[in-house]
């Protein structure tokens, strides 16, 4: 196994499990096991909620009870809004995901069990866990959707396992321009400036260093200050015109 | 403010718009602004999505245009899925969160921008943003659903902000046993399983450091150590009996 799997016991909605498919597929999780899915499995609307992640529905399989879903497997998280009372290490997403990786990168086969809509796990149901993940919710308002926890976990496990690399990065599409592009812009501009009258004189200084901090806080490309420098010239020369006007 | 805002541009489905005022409950956000809902606004459906989170809808505020619904506000991030050519700065949402978290502690108002289910920000929309949000998706499966997209940014507030305790931890409920506990259950397991005959003798050494770094690992309270010498000691009985019998 190279992800954890995600065991949902007893789901009712075809929504929520569809929506689960998604965020999983979202990052990279894809065995998908239903414990005694309620009304029956497959569900009417469940393809369609799952956006095109139909392949962890086709290959979702379908146990009896929790014990027969998490027989195979080394290590099993039961998530859960609230306290038990059962004697067991509590940990955040964050957490349980840092310890997760190490087991897979192990070769531990490791479960993801997520209850009902309504009232999530039995007790009995959490005994057969090795740990509780629970999430850090606020607490006025701490019940979280079925799918939403499911994304929770799926994402902090591509973090923890180290995959969680953003899909593309804007500031390396082009350099930082030269510097001496920047330091004839910024002459451009305070003469033009001055030619307008700009600057009381006493100031001038002050004005174009900040004016400098300014343009440096942009981080220009090359492509950036002959824009900046183009729209300069128009200004000018409209300036120059009615001078002469 | 004391938390950023959510904009969505555009939002179609009221289940999206309810799903995600559900998940700003979950982690501690309020204040939802919505651009030209399609369709209008106050949808069919949205406050059963919310499953409860309504006072977040009963507050929301609608604006015709991006520039309306973003003029009050001293930041703002656009969330995009794909690469735009603009030359903005990129950031996952754990980075984009803990920026956003020293500047609102810093008394700046902050907007997260979500676009359309389908499409999402057109680049003009996109260009009213300080910069840019991406998810750390798989190549494979990257579309996330909207109110998905705006529960990653939420627990990602949440745990830039500090806020994002765990809200009981199930091991701090009875401290370890006492040494001495654990030493006399050691002491007589070793004698029930001795006089069981279950030790080669060559071998009772080791076999008895195995277990008590087993029984360590269970992190015993005392109740545990008294549940195990209650089932020891039932067992040693029944031995006892069958030995007379």
């Amino acid at each position: 196994m190279s992800a954890p799997v995600v065991i949902l016991v007893e789901p009712q909605l075809a929504e929520n499990i569809g929506m689960t498919a998604r965020a999983m597929a979202n990052f990279g999780l894809s065995e998908l096991r239903l414990v005694a899915p309620k009304n029956g499995w497959p569900k009417k609307g469940v393809r369609e909620a799952a956006s095109g992640a139909t392949f962890v529905l086709d290959n979702a399989k379908v146990y009896a009870t929790v014990p027969e879903a998490i027989a195979d497997l080394n290590y099993v998280l039961a998530t859960t809004a609230r306290e038990r009372g059962q004697m067991k290490r509590v940990y955040g997403p964050d957490e349980a995901m840092a310890d997760v990786a190490t087991r897979i990168g192990g070769g531990q086969g490791v479960g993801l069990m997520f209850g009902r809509e309504r009232v999530g796990l039995t007790n009995d149901e959490v005994s057969f866990a090795d740990a509780i993940v629970t999430f850090p919710v606020t607490e006025a308002f701490p019940s979280l959707n079925l799918a939403q926890a499911v994304l929770l976990m799926a994402y902090e496990w591509r973090r923890a396992a180290g995959l969680a690399s953003r899909r593309f990065s804007g500031e390396m599409l082009s350099p930082p321009a030269p510097r001496e592009a920047l330091l004839s812009l910024f002459a451009s501009l305070e003469e033009t400036l001055d030619g307008a009258g700009f600057y009381p004189p006493e100031k001038k200084a002050v004005i174009a260093r900040n004016m400098r901090d300014m343009l440096h806080r942009m981080a220009m490309t090359e492509q950036d200050v002959r824009t900046f420098r183009g729209a300069l010239k128009a200004l000018s020369r409209r300036i120059d015109r009615g001078d002469r006007a």
